[in-house]
C-alpha cells in the first residue's frame, strides 16, 4: 500500500500544496497567492482547510498522512518556523507547527532545500554526488549536496547565495546589500534589466506597450520568442550574470552540476542557451575537459520543492 | 622523542621550506625566492639541497624525516604535481615527487589547504568547525572546513575562491575571466588600485617618488601608517571588496569565522579595521547576533602553511 504525505512550497508569489506518494508522485496539487494571506493565522487556516479537502477528495484518510514537509525562504528547521522573511508578507516570522501538527507531524526547511532533496531523490540528481539547486523565483536560493550530504553549514543557513554581491554598488537589495546576484536573475531583477534597457535606449519594443508595473519574467520570454530585440537583449544580459554566477559556484565548490528550478527555469532556451555559451566561455582550464553541467530540473514544472518536501517527513 | 617533518610552502613569490615538529614548532625555517628556477628540475634541486643542509645542521637523521608535505597553488594532490598555475613559473606543470621521494614520502595539496590544516591544527582554528581559511598573497586560494573536515568537492578543486567575479566586467585576471576578487585584493591588487587613485586624482602622494615598477603593497602600507592619503584610500577599496566577499563567504558557508593569512593579511589594522567596519554592514540580518569573526592567522608570519604542509605526511 502507498504512503503519502504533503509537501509544500511557499513561495514569494505563490504557495503550492501538494499530496506525495512515497514513490515522489504528485496526486493532486493546488496553489494559493501567497500574499492574499497576510495574516500568518488566516494563512495557516487556508493550508489547513486544503489539505483536508485534497485528502478527503482522494480518499486518504489523514491518518495515512505520514508528515507534512514544508519548504520555505528562510526557514528555521530547529523551530519549524520562517524568520524575517525579505520577500514574504509576514515580516514577523511565522510559526508553521502550530495550527498544522494535529493533522501530522510537521517539518521545515529551506525552499531551496527542499528542491535538492526532490531533485536528489526523484530528478535529475539522482546519480550525483555534488551539485547545487539553484531556485529563480522571486527570490534566489541554493541547496547544496556535497558528497551526497545536504550542506547546512554551522548556523543551518547555507545556501543563501542569493545574496552574494555580482555588481560592486549595484542594485538595491531587501536584504540590505547592493549588487547582490538576486537583483538581477530573480523574475523581478529580469522586469528590472529589460525597463532600464528601454528607458535608455528608447527602441521599438512590444514591451513598451505594458504598464510597467505589471510586466513579468514571462511576458518579456514571450516577447522574446517573439523577436523582440529589448527582451531578447534582456535574457543575454540574465545569462551573462548566471553563467558567472555558475562560474563562482564551480570554482568555490568545484560541482558535477548546478540545476535551476523555479518560474525563471521555465523561460528555456532564451536563457539557457546563451547560460551555456557563457559559462564555458568563462570556465577555468581544470574543469573544461569534465563535462560540468547546467541542468534544468527534471521534475514538473517547480515540483521539485513540493517533492523535497514531502520527502523530509520520512 | 619528538618527530620531525618538512613542510614547503610554495608561493607566487617566495618559496619557503620548515623543518616542523610534530607539535607544529618550526625548528629552521629558509625561503627561495620562487621565480629565480625557472626550469622544474632546477628548482626540485634546490630544494633537495636545502633539506639535506638543514636536516644535517640540525642533526636530523633523514631517515628520521616523517615525510615531506608540499602545499602549492593548483597543485594535484593524486599525482603529486602542479598543474597550469597561473603565477608559477612552470606553465606545463611540475611533478614535486620525482627527485625528492627517495628522501621520504612527498604529499602535496593546495597552498590554501595547507595553511587551512595548519590552522586548525596549530592555529586559531583549533576549537572551531566550520570555517575558511584566505590566503591574501600573489593570488587569493581559500581552504575550507566544514564539520571540522577539509572540504574538496567532486574534483579536488574546491576553494578556487580567487576566481570569484566581484566586479562585472572589471581587471583581467590571469585565470581568463574578469573582475576577480584576486585582481582587487591580492598584493598586486592592491597596487593595481593605487595606481589607479594616482592615475585619477594626481594627489600629492609618496608614492609617486616610487618607480610604479617596483612598488608594493607593503611599501603602499607603510605610506598608509604615515598618512598617505592615496595609500589610505587604496586600503579602504581593498578592504570594501574584502568585506563584501568574506560576506558572500557567509552567505554561501554559514561560518564561524574567516581566516586570512598570507603577505597581504600583515598589512595589520590598515586593512583589519575598515575590513570589520564595512563586514558587519552588510551582514544579513541572521547573523547579526551570531558573532561572526574575522581572524588573523595567530601562527607566525605565513608559517600556517608550511606547518599545515608538514602534518599531511602524519
Amino acid at each position: 500500500m502507498s504512503k503519502y504525505s504533503i509537501g509544500i512550497d511557499i513561495g514569494g508569489t505563490n504557495t503550492k500544496i501538494g499530496i506525495v506518494s512515497d514513490k515522489g508522485k504528485i496526486i493532486e496539487k493546488r496553489s494559493i497567492a501567497t500574499w492574499d494571506f497576510p495574516a500568518p493565522h488566516l494563512f495557516k487556516e487556508e493550508l489547513r482547510r486544503i489539505i483536508i479537502d485534497m485528502t478527503q477528495k482522494n480518499k486518504i484518510k489523514t491518518p495515512g498522512i505520514e508528515g507534512i514537509g514544508i519548504g520555505a525562504p528562510n526557514a528555521n528547521t530547529h523551530t519549524c518556523s520562517i524568520e524575517s522573511p525579505p520577500n514574504l508578507p509576514w515580516k514577523d516570522g511565522i510559526n508553521l507547527k502550530e495550527g498544522l501538527d494535529d493533522i501530522a507531524p510537521v517539518s521545515v526547511t529551506n525552499d531551496a532545500n527542499a528542491a535538492a532533496i526532490g531533485e536528489k531523490l526523484f530528478g535529475c540528481a539522482t546519480s550525483l554526488t555534488d551539485f547545487i539547486v539553484v531556485t529563480l523565483g522571486t527570490g534566489i536560493g541554493g541547496g547544496i549536496f556535497c558528497d551526497s550530504k545536504l550542506f547546512h553549514g554551522k548556523y543551518g543557513f547555507a545556501g543563501e547565495i542569493g545574496h552574494i554581491v555580482v555588481q560592486q554598488g549595484g542594485r538595491k537589495c531587501n536584504c540590505g546589500r547592493k549588487g547582490c546576484i538576486e537583483k538581477y536573475c530573480s523574475a523581478g531583477g529580469i522586469v528590472e534589466t529589460a525597463l532600464e534597457i528601454i528607458e535608455k535606449n528608447g527602441e521599438n519594443s512590444v514591451l513598451k506597450n505594458y504598464d510597467f508595473n505589471t510586466i513579468t519574467s514571462k511576458i518579456i520570454a514571450e516577447a522574446a520568442y517573439k523577436g523582440d530585440s529589448v527582451a531578447i537583449k534582456t535574457f543575454d544580459i540574465t545569462a551573462k550574470y548566471l553563467a558567472s554566477f555558475s562560474n563562482d559556484l564551480l570554482n568555490i565548490f568545484s560541482l558535477e552540476a548546478i540545476i535551476f528550478t523555479g518560474g525563471v527555469s521555465q523561460c528555456g532556451d532564451m536563457l539557457f542557451k546563451p547560460l551555456e555559451k557563457y559559462f564555458k566561455e568563462e570556465m577555468l582550464d581544470i574543469y573544461k575537459n569534465k563535462n560540468i553541467k547546467l541542468l534544468k530540473s527534471s521534475l514538473e514544472q517547480q515540483d521539485a520543492a513540493i517533492i523535497g518536501a514531502a520527502s523530509l517527513v520520512r
